[in-house]
Order: C-alpha cells, then sequence, then structure tokens
C-alpha cells in the first residue's frame, strides 16, 4: 500500500461524513510577530496587551484571521488538495479569540454535494469547526469547492445542496466575553472615526498598496500549515508561476483597511467571499470598502459594522461589468462583520 | 468627510505640538526571532538569557534597535508620510532595554520649523519620547524631515532652528540599572578585544556584505508597523523600484559589525545619523567602524565607545569627497555610543 | 593587531584542541513559528503543546532540526569559514528536547587532521557538542570539512583520520524521558501507518515539491547565525549566485516527507549525511525516502526506523550512477533514525 496520499476526490465525499483534519497547533508571540512581519497591520487591540486589557480582555489575541487561517490550512489536505476552484464561503463566525498558547485543531463535515454537468467534477460543501484546546469553538465556516473526480464513470451522488444564509444575521454574532468599548482610546487607535460615523452606502478607498513578493506569500502559507502545491511548486503551471493563496489577499486587504477603518477591530463574521481572480507576485494590491449595513449590539460601547472589503491588483473602480463578471483586476470580493466603537 | 489621512504636511505642524503616535506595540519572542533572521546579529547579550543574567540583567533584551525601529515606526504616519528626505537624528538616548512582554507607543513634541526657500516644503524637527507599559521612557531621539507642502501658498512660519548637542556627552549616557560586565565571558561573546584594546582614530573593516532582497526588508520593514509606501508600492517610483527603509541599512550594518566590535554589546546613544545614498535590493550591504571617542561608566567593568558605524554598497572606502559630499557607495553614516566591558 | 577574524585555517587546528563557540542562543516560540513558516513541517508534536503532552512530554519541543542548526551555525565560524566543502556527519545523535525557553551553547573538539595531497588543503574531523541551560547535551555529532591553508609551506600534521561508526547502533539510541506514544493519535497525526507498517527496503516517493526562494534561505540561515559568506554575500562567486545552506536542504526535504512518514516524529540519531550536490535559489526541491533499518526501544509504543532520506531537484530516482557518482540532481543523501509509535 502506498503510505503518501494524493487527496480526496470528488466520489470520496459522502454527506454527513465528518473529516478529522491532522495536526493541531499551538500559537504564540512568533505568529504574530510574523503577521506583523508579512501584512501591514496595525489594529490596535491585536498590537498591544495593554489596549486589549482596556478593552476587556486578558491580553491581545493573535489577529482573527490568523485563526482563520490556521483552521482553513488544516482543511486543505483533506478538502481542497484536488480543487480546481474554491467557490466561495458563508456562515463564518468567530466565536473566541485566538490567544498565544491556545491550541487549534479542526474538523468538517460535508453538507453539500452537487456533481457537475460534465461528469468531471463536483462541488462539495463543509462546514468546518476551529476548536482550542477546551474544546471550544473559536470559529466555524462554509466553504464550497470544485473537486476533481478521480474516476470520470464514478456515479454521481444524489445532489444536496445547503441552504446558507446570505448573511449572517446581527442578532448572531458573538461579540468575545468582557469585550467593552467605553473606555476606547481612539488617539491610540489611530482614527477618530466611531460606528456612529459611517454612512451605509458609504465607500472608503484605502489609498496603500503593496507589492506581493514571492517569498512573502510562500512563507505566510507555509506558516498556516496549508499543502497546497500550487502555492509552493513552480513546476504545477505551464507559465512556471506561484498562485497566491487566497488568504494571503485577504489578509493584506484588511490590513490595508487600516487606513479608514482603524477601528474596525474585531471581524465577527464572514458573510460570503469570492478569489474573483488569480494572484500573482509582482501584483500590487490595493484595497476599498464598502459600509453594507450596521447593528447594535449588546456590548458596551459595542456596534457591528457590514462591510463589504474589495482587493484590486490596479486602480479598478470598478467591480464588475454588466454581465455580473467581476473585473479581471478584482482579486477580493468579502462580505463581514466588525466590531467598532459606537 | 474622508475617512482615511493622506499625513500631515509642512503647514500642519506648530511648535511645541505634542503627536501621540497611534498602534502600540506589545514585543515577545516573536521579535526577536525576526531580527535573527532579519540581520546577522550576534551580540551574545541580545541573544541568550543566561548571558545577559550573567551581566547583570534579569533576561536577555531584545535588540535595541528592535526598540528604535518599534519607537521610530509608530511616527512615520504622523511624521514622514509626505517626506522628502529623512534628514537626520540627533540626541538619541537608550534609557531603558527592552524585554520580551513589554508594550512600546510613542509621542513626538514639534520643537523646529524651516520653510525652504523654494516655497515648496520644510524642515521639520521633533523630539519622539518611546515608553513601555510603566510609562518609563526607553529611548528618546531627535530627528528632522523635509516635508513637502500642501498648499505651496500657506504662509512661512517663524523659522525654529533648534540648537542640539553634536554629540551625546558621556556623563549624559545611561548604563541600564544592574548591568555589570566584570564577570563577562568573553570566549562566549565571541572576541577577546576589551574597550581598553580600541583606540581613538582606529577603523575596522568589517569583512562581510549581504546581499538586500526585496522581501526581506519589506518584511523588517512592515514588522515595525512603518508605512511609508515607498517602501512597500512599486508604482510609487518612476523606476518601479522599491526603496530600503534606512533603518534596515542601520540594523544590517551593526549586525555586520560584530565581526571586530563583538564585545560592542549595548547601544547607549545614537549622536548623529545620515543616509548618505539610497540602498536598494540587490545592493550587497558592507560596513566599517572608526572610534571616535572612549568614555567611562560608573558602572561596574562598564566603558562607553563612541563609534562611526559606515555602511557602503561598494568596497568603498572613501567616505566624503573633497567638497564633503559622500561618496555614492555610502549608504549610510552613523555616529553612536556603544557599552563595552573594559 | 587586527580586530577581525578571517576564520581558521587548516594549519590552526591540533588533534585535542577544545574550541568554544561563542554566542549562546536562547530559543522562543519566535523560532518555531518561523521553522513553520520556512518548512512546510507538519509533525504534530512540535506543532501543539496538546499532542506532545499526550505523548508524555512537558510541552512540544522545538523541532530536533532547530536545536541542530543552532548549535552548527555556531560552529561555522570557528570550524568552516574558510571551508571548501562540507565532507560529511556521522555519529549525531539527539539526546534532548529543546523547549522554548531552552539557552543552547555549543563546543567542539578536534577529533581528525589530514591534509590533502596538493599539500593546499586538508581535511579537519569535529565531534560538536550542543548543551542547554543545565549544562546537560542536547545534540552531539561528527562533521568533517576540508578546510584552506592560510600557507600552503606550512608543516603537515600527522594525519590522523577517526574511526566512525558507520550507523549509529540502535541500543545507543536515546528516547526522550516520559516519551510514550501507548495513547498516540494516528488521526491527529495525519497518517495511519505505524513503524510495523513500514519495510526494510521500502521505498516512499514524498510526493510534494517547493521551489526555493533567494529570501527565504537567507532568512533560515541567518536564523541559525550561520555566518558563511556564501550564502548571504553574491560577491562571493564568479557567477553572482548564492549557495544555499546544505540544513536548509536536509530541513526542506524533512518536512516534505510528511506526505508518507508524518508519524517519524522524533529524530533520534543521524548516521551519515552527504550534501551530494549545492543547491540554488529557483530549485524545486523535492524528496524520497527509505527504509532501511528496524529497531524496538524499551520506551511504552516507541519503535526506531532507519531511514535515507534523498533530497533531489529535479525527479531524479537514480541515487548514483554505476561508477558511485551522485546524479547531479541529488542534493542530499541523509542515513537517520527517527521515533514512531508501534
Amino acid at each position: 500500500m502506498s503510505k503518501t496520499t494524493a487527496g480526496r476526490f470528488f466520489e470520496d465525499y459522502r454527506i454527513g461524513q465528518i473529516i478529522t483534519h491532522a495536526v493541531p497547533r499551538t500559537v504564540s508571540g512568533g505568529e504574530r510577530a510574523l503577521y506583523h512581519a508579512l501584512y501591514p497591520a496595525r489594529t490596535a487591540l491585536y498590537s498591544s496587551d495593554e489596549f486589549a486589557r482596556d478593552c476587556g480582555l486578558a491580553q491581545s489575541p493573535v489577529d482573527d484571521l490568523i485563526g482563520f487561517h490556521i483552521v482553513f490550512g488544516k482543511t486543505v489536505p483533506d478538502v481542497s488538495l484536488n480543487a480546481i476552484a474554491n467557490l466561495g464561503y458563508a456562515e463564518g463566525r468567530f466565536l473566541q479569540p485566538v490567544y498565544p498558547g491556545d491550541s487549534l485543531r479542526s474538523h468538517s463535515e460535508v453538507i453539500g454535494l452537487k456533481q457537475n454537468s460534465n461528469g468531471k467534477s463536483g462541488v462539495v460543501w463543509v462546514r468546518t469547526r476551529g476548536e482550542n484546546q477546551h474544546g471550544a469553538t473559536v470559529l466555524d465556516y462554509v466553504r464550497w469547492v470544485m473537486v476533481r473526480k478521480r474516476n470520470p464513470d464514478a456515479p454521481a451522488p444524489d445532489p444536496v445542496v445547503p441552504e446558507l444564509n446570505a448573511v449572517v444575521a446581527p442578532q448572531d454574532l458573538i461579540v468575545p466575553a468582557g469585550l467593552d468599548f467605553t473606555r476606547y482610546d481612539f488617539a491610540l487607535a489611530g482614527e477618530p472615526h466611531r460606528w456612529g460615523d459611517y454612512e451605509i452606502g458609504e465607500r472608503i478607498d484605502h489609498v496603500d498598496g503593496v507589492t506581493v513578493q514571492e517569498a512573502e506569500h510562500m512563507l505566510a502559507t507555509r506558516l498556516w500549515q496549508n499543502t497546497s502545491k500550487v502555492h509552493f511548486d513552480t513546476t504545477q503551471r505551464a507559465d512556471g508561476k506561484l498562485l497566491v493563496y487566497g488568504g494571503h489577499v485577504i489578509s493584506m486587504a484588511r490590513a490595508l483597511s487600516f487606513n479608514g477603518l482603524a477601528n474596525a477591530q474585531m471581524i465577527a463574521a464572514i458573510n460570503a467571499g469570492s478569489h474573483a481572480n488569480p494572484c500573482f507576485a509582482g501584483d500590487t494590491i490595493r484595497a476599498w470598502s464598502e459600509v453594507l449595513d450596521r447593528a447594535e449590539t449588546t456590548a458596551p460601547g459595542v456596534g457591528a459594522l457590514r462591510l463589504r472589503l474589495v482587493a484590486t491588483k490596479g486602480a479598478a473602480g470598478v467591480l464588475k461589468d454588466e454581465g455580473g463578471k467581476y473585473h479581471p483586476d478584482v482579486l477580493l470580493d468579502l462580505d463581514y462583520w466588525v466590531l467598532m466603537p459606537v
């Protein structure tokens, strides 16, 4: 028997199947420092223990997206090693901050399967949960990917397409226990704009750009133990290019959005996300945001803002063409909820 | 109102103005490890807890320049986002070591303003202080930069040019509490040369060179939350090149100076500094030092050495031409005090 | 007297000489995180404190090769700064795991000397020991290198060629105190294959490849305070290329071997190793393993497997030609013992 694995193919998934993802991971100040080296991340709550304590937390957690990337990375060998495309995200919720010292593991449940009409591939929906060492869920989300069939003649499963919420409802947002923005220091955070200052429909161009370097996206992707070959092995594509991990674009855009959204401290939910076009080294990533909705929370001084975060590789102001197709310069279209001081 | 900021222009500064810089930062072993990955740093006091304890400190602090870069990085959005040039440093003092777990913040006072004769820009002098979580100043320094005017027609302020000391006087050097080099282990430190072995006027060629990589200077600069666009965005210059952060050159040269100055353990002061020419990826940085002065301290076994540290991108032995202009291969001319075992 | 050192030459070594290597080093979660960013390392014992505790250890140690690289790096200024070639390793044993917070130092004893027939260089054998802050040896190994003579006319020493064991005998392998694989979680570790599932002579192709980036091997090599010029300074070779540190190839190949050897948790010994051909940025490293031997240990649930780990830069399946010369695509041929669940 071969000792190595080529990953699962479409016909290897069953509805209701639970997949335990391997390689639990303990995070430390090392992951935090690398995150700051890889992205221009400046939200104060994730930068300073003192600032986090003044917001009611025990210490500064690691960036929410560190938790996301680690949980996601573990799923790659089981879910997307033979994926043709990462199609979308839904119902992502951040339930608990991740602190240095926490150990994360994750598992996924197959909740949808639909073979493509070409018979060569199909779409797999999984709900993934990341847990800490206490067994508490730190985040969960649904992702769907297009996966190759090993054998094109394998029979198609009965199609099951899960009904997913287009948006995480405000009342389902979880505010971390203790979070309190009533003593929030706007000067230290970097901007004076409160939750109440943002209008639905308002659009913010985040000004700055970062040119992606090959070594940087590889370091980032490897850090999350993501094993997808296309990010590391130049012999995988005819053009010899490495595809940049979509999560690298998410983190870069989120960090760039500091300029204009410095007080959008914590990510509470990911409603939807599309990796609209591939990103390669040499692309200069820019970002803009649009305010989609606002909601109150029961936590002291904490409001929720629903944002569209768009990453582009040019100055693309146009998101989609008339036919609804993304502009070729759009890299990412992310719909998410953040927590801000009111 | 726009939510984003384009940074301050020359006419936005007033003498006496205090600017609180945003985004406090907690450091950990992660920053230390990255520093060792980014620079060939080998001073034993910053590498080993055991060695540091044998020198009277509680544990190994992070490199003095980590503190400097973090404090400096915070000032960029407020001081140098629209800077044309970083003109100089003076009166820099390192007052307390920074340890893993410390949280740093910083603020600056505007102490000088002088509009240029062209009317389009001016020079701004600021004194910046970095503080830890106990409110103690860990370092302070004066920096002056040439900043664009937003409106060339804005009136010139009354010129105020601060009087700055050319050198931090030996009696103003602060030796960290407890520092004691009487049991100093020269074999573990790497070289036998004591403070008394260095002669004023002596010059040391540090032998080694490091070729700058794009990804490396970007990681370094981002790690200190320095947001200056020219280091990250290849669309900022007509030639598509990224300018290397001057502090990257300082750290590289200081680390290279280990070979010949292994016992120059702690930086006590920065007297002056010029970024003589720009540095770009592909340049191979070399360094040489000249002993400028020596002074005793009251701490047991601890002497102070004043050094000129010159970084070059070629084999430049010549510092300046007859007209006093830096040789085009000179990147850095730094005048600083270090603490060494006597 | 010159303050800098050009390193030792062949005639500077004496049989029995003990060299204390400089710059002790404290490791933290930072080094661990960087290791995960630099290599696709996924062995669970080195990734998760929880997993390590379930295996009887106090917490997750840092990768065995972090210890090796740090101890090795310290020897470079004293042993291989003027080396023409790193010829081999033998009798390497890992005696104690290295944990975050440990401080490492090392020293070497010269155990062999043999001048080459050309009279311009010679081979130096050293036995190097790495110790932690408690004075306990964490690993030791023999390495031999070809070193230039400073003066070709210097007399040749009496040749001493140490007798070295071709393999560390199974009874000499040290299992870390407390290690217990009886409650080992194969699902979390990533593969179901036990020690008993591997047959002597079995060969495993590890499937994945990683394209080496200049910035990455430089960060890695610098992190271990390895000062060899050829890894950092493009002016050292006529072709302007940087030579990749051989240890970078070892770590990359070992990490790639996860796919097929996920349960080969701990390295117990290095029997032999050859850096068969140089590696440069742009090479895509792949790896295959061959099972050379199996042995039982007295620790509960713990078996030892002797493996050949071969790194290649192409798809080289052939190790050597008929004349016993390594195929030009072979980068590394390493013979080592690992500890696995039985």
